[in-house]
């Protein structure tokens, strides 16, 4: 059988031969959240970068811009990274550059794969299908927090591996770990992560209501893929 | 309240400022249960080292010498890794250094904290009281599996916290998922370990007599630390 496996952070990428395995990159919130409802609302292509400064030269060249250090927005940019700001006239067939703390990296740090994909609870349903139709292994990264891995992301890999029994088996102890923690929190996820520090940091920022949405399944049906530097849709 | 926090693996130490806190490095399969059984059996003194060569030059020195790597011993070695070789009357008094896969990484990386204590189920009340009776926040430094975070160590994070209630509260997402990960698996922690992956490479190797063992709680009241380059009983 197919095997899963979930690295925790980015910074355990080394650890993982991305040489032949499916990624899903994964940053509930709110990177691949947003990124999801930005093509869900028409958006043509999302560039993720890991410098605020590469952003702002996409910026000039004609792109959207969008930005986030520390769950902030810095002066200057389209989009902050509240999926609510995506949902607008605006985004419809635009080009987006997009930086923030954990997803843009986890996803620059993936991209010696042959396929990356950016999951959210908001698409799970497409990336477990695209999952299904791979023929080979698979690997989620978990964007984390600045390195740490955090809750949210480890629950949607466990949701992720959840939808893929019979197609895919855990190929080790994360992907155990993440796979049982999130059957513990599966009937209330909103619950589960409410103690977690990376939602409490949020909270302090106000974004209850982003919260809420990142953790509603199959609202959008679309899967984003990698190709080259931009990420667009399959 | 005092904070504990776990990393789920030794390559991501650097993501944790060690300056202040107390250090509790476990690598339940089967380093640190080694080291108290060692102890409990009357050592003197345990040098954990990172490479075979050094393991080597202080045997050459009058240490008896311990090996692990990849779960088997090399040739010329006193010592394997695991705990029933050391419940011998050669160990009572002896000084011993030990270099192992995880554990003697782990401890390694750990040295620059003010407090680094080795725990295992063996002595994990020991540990607790440790913890209990020290001034500042805790870490839990997970040795897992060539930096692959694994299940039986983030279980013994988890029960460390949980004999913790009270005096510590959780300080990030990680520590929050070993707890819930314990508390899953508390009422049969054989079971729960017996799909790890790790598990299953050891049991490859013939020790499903070690796997209990490092399971059971509080066989022994010994607490090694570290000081300078070597464990020693507090």
């Amino acid at each position: 059988m197919k095997k899963i496996d979930v690295c925790l952070s980015p910074d355990l990428i080394h650890l993982y031969d991305l040489s032949s395995v499916a990624v899903v990159v994964v940053d509930i919130f709110r990177a691949t959240s947003c990124m999801v409802t930005a093509f869900a609302s028409g958006a043509a292509e999302i560039v993720p970068v890991e410098e605020v400064e590469l952003c702002q030269q996409y910026g000039a060249k004609g792109y959207l811009t969008a930005a986030e250090r520390n769950g902030v927005t810095p002066a200057g940019f389209d989009f902050d990274n509240s999926p609510f700001s995506y949902q607008v006239e605006k985004v419809k067939g635009a080009k987006i550059c997009v930086t923030t703390t954990n997803g843009t990296v986890a996803i620059r740090r993936s991209s010696s794969a042959p396929a990356v994909y950016v999951g959210a609870f908001l698409n799970i349903s497409r990336v477990a299908d695209a999952l299904k139709a791979w023929n080979g292994n698979a690997l989620v990264v978990c964007a984390g927090w600045k390195g740490k891995p955090n809750l949210e992301d480890t629950l949607f890999a466990g949701a992720l591996i959840d939808a893929l029994t019979g197609e895919y088996e855990v190929a080790d102890d994360a992907a155990l770990m993440a796979w049982k923690q999130y059957n513990l929190a599966s009937n209330d996820l909103l619950t589960a992560v409410k103690n977690s520090s990376h939602v409490n940091r949020l909270l302090g920022l106000g974004i209850e209501k982003d919260i809420a949405f990142c953790l509603e399944f199959d609202r959008y049906s679309v899967l984003p893929r990698l190709e080259g530097d931009a990420l667009r849709l399959v």
